[in-house]
């Protein structure tokens, strides 16, 4: 049993429109000190895999066929044993 | 200067559709070995507080006015100097 956890982030250039309004809304309610914002989508995996390396192997081949898409998505894989 | 990771999950028992088919299109996909998804919202601020108290301070408060609903998401920041 893992857990594994794939944050999936848009690639530097790709437009993140969520991240630009919500970095407005904050400098709006007076957060001064922020400089920027990057939205991205995070997946929490509950794997019966206990094997770390296969665990992420597995975890890729989700990301490749299913949960990032190529062209616009980086994607970074955790597993908590 | 600061990237602050806040992850905003939603609490257990809040209904999560985007987990529940990302769960099953993966099982449609063959995945036989997973047995539950979550889905989860993630943002990478940076924050011009180099200190990590602080900072972490005030994604607290941003969590509080802005990007989390305390009434159905947990939320974790990170504070990566």
């Amino acid at each position: 049993m893992a857990e594994v956890v794939v944050e999936v982030f848009l690639k530097p250039g790709v437009a993140d429109p969520e991240g630009d309004a919500t970095f407005k809304a904050l400098r709006l309610l007076g957060f001064g000190g922020v400089t920027g914002v990057n939205s991205a989508k995070l997946f929490r995996l509950r794997l019966s895999e206990s094997d770390t390396a296969k665990a992420t192997a597995e975890a890729e081949e989700m990301c490749r066929k299913l949960l990032a898409n190529p062209v616009i998505h980086d994607y970074r894989i955790t597993v908590r044993p």
